[in-house]
This record gives C-alpha cells, sequence and structure tokens, in this order.
C-alpha cells in the first residue's frame, strides 16, 4: 500500500514539476511584454504604475479565478506581488538602469 | 505619434490579459494536483510541509528560471508564495475542513 502511495505522490509530483516549469516560461513571457511596456511609459514619460489599468486587471482576474475555482483572494495577492514586481522593472527603465 | 504608442500599448496589454488568464487557468490546474496531494498525506498521515521537496522544488526552479531569463529570485519568492497557500490546503484537507 506504502509503495502504490508513494508512486502516485511521484506522479502528482512530476505534474507539478511540468506546471511549474510552464508557469515559469509564462512569467516570462509576460515580463518580456511588460518590459515592452516599461519602454513605451519612459518614452512617453507615463507614471510607472497605471492604478486604473492594475483595477481592471484584478477585477477580471477575480471573475477569471472564479471560473477556474481558484481562490480570487488568493489570485489577487499573487497579481500584485508580479505587478509590484512589473513596477519595479518599470521604475528601473525610466531611471535608465 | 501618441495615437500609435497608445494602440501599441493597448496591443501589449491584451497580450499582458491573454497571459494573466492562462497563468490562472494554470495554476487551477496546479491546486487540483496539489489537493491530491494533500489528500494522500492526510491518509498517509504525512506532514503537510515537506521541506526536501520544497527545497527540491526551489532549486530546480531557480535553474529554469536562468533559461527563460526571468530573476531567480523573484522566482523563489513567488514560488514560496503558492507553496504557502498550498500548505494551508493541505493542513484544511489534514483536518478535515
Amino acid at each position: 500500500m506504502a509503495e502504490t502511495i508513494d508512486s502516485q505522490l511521484q506522479e502528482y509530483r512530476d505534474s507539478i514539476d511540468n506546471i511549474n516549469a510552464a508557469l515559469i516560461y509564462l512569467l516570462s513571457e509576460r515580463f518580456k511584454v511588460t518590459k515592452k511596456v516599461g519602454a513605451l511609459k519612459a518614452e512617453r514619460n507615463y507614471p510607472a504604475a497605471d492604478k486604473a489599468r492594475e483595477a481592471e486587471q484584478i477585477a477580471r482576474l477575480r471573475d477569471l479565478a472564479e471560473a477556474a475555482n481558484l481562490d480570487p483572494d488568493f489570485t489577487e495577492r499573487i497579481l500584485e506581488f508580479i505587478i509590484a514586481e512589473v513596477i519595479r522593472d518599470h521604475e528601473k527603465i525610466k531611471s535608465g538602469g
């Protein structure tokens, strides 16, 4: 029984590893796009953060999270975490760093 | 010129919206698997957290992050954030909640 469960656990972990890799590559694509947004904002002298756009993204993602059966609060926190990193990136681009 | 840039910004934002949705659905899949792991762990009375597995995942993801040109420290923080949520989930499953 222990072996059945452990091979089952290993199977689940293999799936988690695959999903982790997919998340990383998707996040990398997302940062590629947000870096371009950062360059555009620096060019136009727009502020690095955009509260209206951020609120719109969060509202949309909360809806999507519910559709995907994911906790909307958790989803909002993770998006805010990513956005904070993006804003740091935009500020670096703006200051030419 | 302003209009060219704004339509460009809109194009980037459309891509970000698509990637956000993909991230949500992928995270939802990940939680489906980790919930199964939680049920297995509860059945076997394994602890909710597994430091060795966590360290292994983090090391692997830091390597993947470098390959994907993503900041490994940021990637580690985001994985820890997800894992913390998973552990809360596992504890809820264990306590029958």
